[in-house]
């Protein structure tokens, strides 16, 4: 076995707590649940009087599961705890299956060449039973809250409702800046309900990736009416990749704030490596089925066919893989309409299925096929992620015709989907500049009837290869702020190769700043609160909360030991970029402190000052603009 | 001398040729000058048919100065050529003084201790001959084209009109988005005249920053019809750094696309340093005075005096200082606007003038002296950069009363300093978020008279320390979209510390990026030629070309070499992402050539696979349908 095909050792991958955080579980009202959130502890506040003042923890949505709970031993061999399990079968809708369906996936439990690479305790899968729908979508549309809705409702408000009654309302970190855009309108006082959450989901507006083979995952909600989320893509090539550093990708990502994760592998053992991600994620997991579809016919897309398709849709369902790319918008009249770009078709999905479709003169079977893909997708609660395959691979090509027809089309199966109460979201691009992404987000709301957009950046610029999580995170704020639910991340590598764990994490944290600035812009309830507690420790020079409250407190950390490595410069009331005698932020503490040494409030000492020279001022003043 | 005092060391610094790139020369039509551009030379294109078509040099922006003149021998020690000094001479109007005229100067002359420090081959400086007025403005005014004009207008086409030309107007490479903004309306044909830049120079839209004593530096624009340029701060502290450090990250700083420098140094030696600085530096160089000054009066604020302040600005004026920021808008009762802040004053230049202001209870000597401050800076041609003292330091703190409060006064400031020609831009915040971020830049439109705005980012979250120069990056193309003529750079060690040379780089890349993603929203002619041209050599694997076009070709091609070193691969029509097997470029041009292949086009191709198969269509689509 080479080195390639090591499975993953506990060791090397465990993150451990977070910086500064502990674990804590908020309990459900409706449900027997807790809710995994992280909690930042603060130092108090060194006041001018000598006396201090206690600054609340902070709590932050959490992506980074079991992994971060020292209360619970990990062991990836085993998988994480099966969260929703107990959720799932309680609903009496489903049953456990004598054995794995897909005839690939029984093929490869059999070859005992693979033994060495397998996870070892595969459970077999469930299927709703028959006539049943397991979808979250299907329990919205009928009224039920189940406990994901109730799960996601708590996760969503970071205990929000309890700062607010901790802290008196007039409290600066309570400040929140008028959005542009209304946030979640219908929601009560702000925060989310439950109820809300269902509705969203029952109309479409929102999906909740939920595949009852993936019980480890914990529950989280896509739709512009919540947080905005990121996706981060991994996945092994011919070229290059391990089992083993694809699951350390997966849970380094998880831990830096992925919210779902897509496992794009098209080399060695893919069956194999899915299962290990899945088993160990506690974020949903996307794929894109015709990748490991067109491996089973060795890189011959002409070769494809609906039987191989639908056998890897059901190997990957019972898997659990919680959403589905497929590139069903790829029609035939369209294709042409790409000959003329610059870049062609650039993603994989759309130029399999393209040459599919000229090779055989017909629409795809993804499109023909498509109730058949609903049936099997709704049995096991797998969303859709209806693909972007025409979408612009450059500036050039943004918002043209191919790219807007196959939206059209999308729109479409978002409609034939939702009978089906399968739940969808649309991807978008791609490379767009800033001027024409608004116009994205519209007609995508408009042609697709508000289902959630999930959009890849877009990238601003082409001219920066080596820097693109840069060029795109510009294009994902906006494209956020005016409506995307979920942002798929882009790394440095993007154009130039696979990503590395460093790639992953710079990738993961371009796209949680995208998020997050779109969550302000929108006006999240409590989004700002984290940029205010930030900023108030950075006022106040409490160096480690400034760290622990970011993005990434160890590089916060490290940029700032470069120069002052003591510890006592973390306490020290400057930084190495002014030096000690030379700070604004102290000068605006000696202001405030001038002040009160007057004995009065600042204003009062301003009045007084202005009326005892009010005369000199506009002498002063008329002598300047005579 | 300890390690830090070193001066610069040549070898250690110079930066060499570009990647694939050779410097160019454009001749002037009006004057004898000689505008240096940046050709990045191009491979040809392998068609489909075993021919090659040759792909046309793309010519680029260049800031680099001669450094990368493999013709020109840069010796530090004696600084650049004088590029400007005989079209200053030629006017008539200025004259060589005998000595320096400040006292600090000459103080620091004769002070032997400094003799190891100082840049030896000093000249005596130049100033406006008594009465005279030789700021680019009071030219303008008097529909006078200067030699700078010329070569300003020259260098934003980066020889679009040669392109255009050279290819059929039908060229795929010529594509450019329909533009949300119109960019410089009155231009002719959307080409840059000097004409058009003297009229926006002499209407105040734009500034010319071009000290007499800074002929070194090779003319550019700041304004909003024009190219959106970038800003790169440089200067040590009190805690760290050497002039060495700081002379090399000025020449890196320009090596990588840095429109202008700012020397911000508050450390040792401050005179020194700024004339290595100066004399080796092809951009406008800026300056804050005040933190000079500070200096002088041992940090003590309160001591500060016109008389210092004065003398300062001569010092600095005379060794050829282009711009200066000079915060006059913080007036005495604006600064009880910001007590209430999380941040309060984060601005140095803000802080220092609110503490005089205070421990005075006066207003500062900037806005009592303004119209001095204009004397001075038109004998010379230093342009006023109005600081933004009391910029917000925070999101919770964006847009307030003090902000705007300031941005009133500014705009007054204006008025008086343009009565003087001087030119004038106006500095910008700071943090903002993203539905803010417009109402900014139209109040700086309109209170400003449309003076060019000139932001620090701004960033759009305060969650990501370590990570500034992506979170300010988003506000900064947005920013520079909507009317911004320059951005300010952030490095990824902002509030944490010192850059090093590495964060200079990847602050300024990063700015690159959101300025030219602003150009693309702007639809600057020719912006996008660079994008296309890149983008098409991506589709057509021409591996060097795609790195050579980009803004890093050094980190390019070490992220693709990553996974694929050997030389093969460079040509190889894959890529480490998909593999030899998979790769979606690859798959569109079999697209294309299986359209070839049968002899027709490809929308013949379909036409022709429609009709046949129409029937079948129908009736698959209508099975899917029902």
């Amino acid at each position: 076995m080479s080195a390639k095909d090591k499975t993953p050792a506990t060791e090397t991958i465990l993150t451990g707590p977070l910086s500064g955080s502990k674990k804590v579980y908020v309990p459900g009202k409706l449900n027997n649940i807790k809710v995994a959130m992280r909690e930042i502890s603060l130092s108090p506040s060194k006041l001018a009087n000598g006396k201090t003042e206690e600054n609340f923890p902070v709590t932050v949505y959490d992506t980074s599961g079991p992994y971060t709970d020292p209360n619970i031993t990990v062991d990836l061999k085993k998988g994480l705890p099966r969260l929703r399990e107990e959720w799932i079968s309680k609903r009496g809708d489903v049953e456990q299956l004598p054995d794995f369906t897909s005839d690939y996936c029984r093929q490869r439990l059999v070859d005992k060449s693979l033994d060495g690479l397998r996870f070892e305790h595969l459970k077999k899968p469930w299927k709703a039973k028959p006539g049943k729908n397991v979808s979250q979508m299907h329990y919205a549309k009928r009224g039920i809250v189940t406990p994901e809705m109730e799960y996601i409702a708590i996760r969503e408000n970071q205990k929000t409702d309890y700062l607010k009654e901790q802290l008196n309302s007039q409290h600066a970190l309570l400040t929140q800046q008028h959005a542009g855009h209304s946030y979640g309108a219908n929601t009560p006082k702000g925060l989310i309900t439950p109820e809300f959450v269902r509705d969203e989901v029952a109309v479409g507006r929102a999906i909740i990736p939920a595949n009852i083979n993936h019980p480890e995952s914990e529950p989280m909600i896509i739709g512009r009416n919540f947080l905005v989320k990121i996706n981060t893509n991994i996945g092994n090539s011919a070229v290059s990749s391990s089992i083993e550093e694809e699951v350390g990708k997966a849970v380094w990502s998880c831990g830096w704030g992925g919210d779902t994760l897509m496992d794009l592998s098209t080399g060695k053992n893919i069956h194999e490596t899915r299962e290990w991600i899945i088993r160990n994620c506690p974020v949903p997991v996307g794929t894109v089925p015709i990748y490991q579809a067109l491996e089973k016919v060795n890189g011959k897309a002409e070769n494809l066919t609906w039987e191989i398709f639908r056998d890897t849709l059901i190997e990957q369902a019972e898997q659990g893989v919680d959403y589905f790319t497929i590139h069903a918008g790829v029609l035939l009249r369209y294709i042409p309409l790409t000959a003329k770009r610059i870049t062609g078709i650039v993603s994989r999905g759309g130029s399999i299925m393209a040459k599919w479709c000229l090779a055989h003169h017909k629409e795809s079977f993804l499109y023909t096929h498509f109730e058949e893909i609903c049936e099997i997708m709704k049995a096991y609660d797998v969303s859709f992620s209806l693909g972007d395959g025409l979408r612009p691979g450059c500036i050039a090509d943004a918002n043209d015709a191919a790219q807007f027809a196959e939206l059209e089309t999308l729109g479409e199966l978002t409609k034939v989907a939702w009978k089906h109460d399968v739940q969808t979201m649309i991807e978008g691009p791609g490379h767009v500049p800033m001027h024409m992404i608004k116009e994205n987000m519209e007609k995508q709301l408009e042609e697709c009837h508000e289902a959630p957009f999930y959009t890849l950046g877009p990238l601003t610029t082409d001219i920066a290869p080596g820097y693109d999580h840069i060029t795109s995170a510009i294009g994902a704020a906006m494209i956020g702020w005016f409506g995307t639910a979920m942002l798929c991340y882009v790394t440095p590598k993007e154009h130039l190769g696979l990503p590395n764990k460093k790639d992953v994490k710079d990738g993961v944290i371009a796209y949680k700043i995208a998020a997050h600035a779109a969550d302000l812009a929108k006006g999240h309830p409590g989004a700002q609160y984290r940029d205010n507690a930030l900023s108030k420790a950075r006022f106040e020079f409490r160096w480690e909360d400034q760290f622990n409250l970011s993005l990434d407190p160890v590089t916060a950390r490290e940029f700032h030991d470069e120069t002052l490595p003591a510890e006592g410069a973390k306490i020290a009331h400057f930084c190495s970029m002014c030096g000690p005698h030379f700070c604004s932020m102290k000068i605006t503490q000696e202001v405030r402190d001038f002040a009160e040494k007057q004995g009065v409030e600042e204003e009062n000492v301003l009045k007084k000052g202005m009326e005892q020279k009010s005369k000199e001022f506009i002498e002063k003043g008329s002598e300047v603009y005579l």
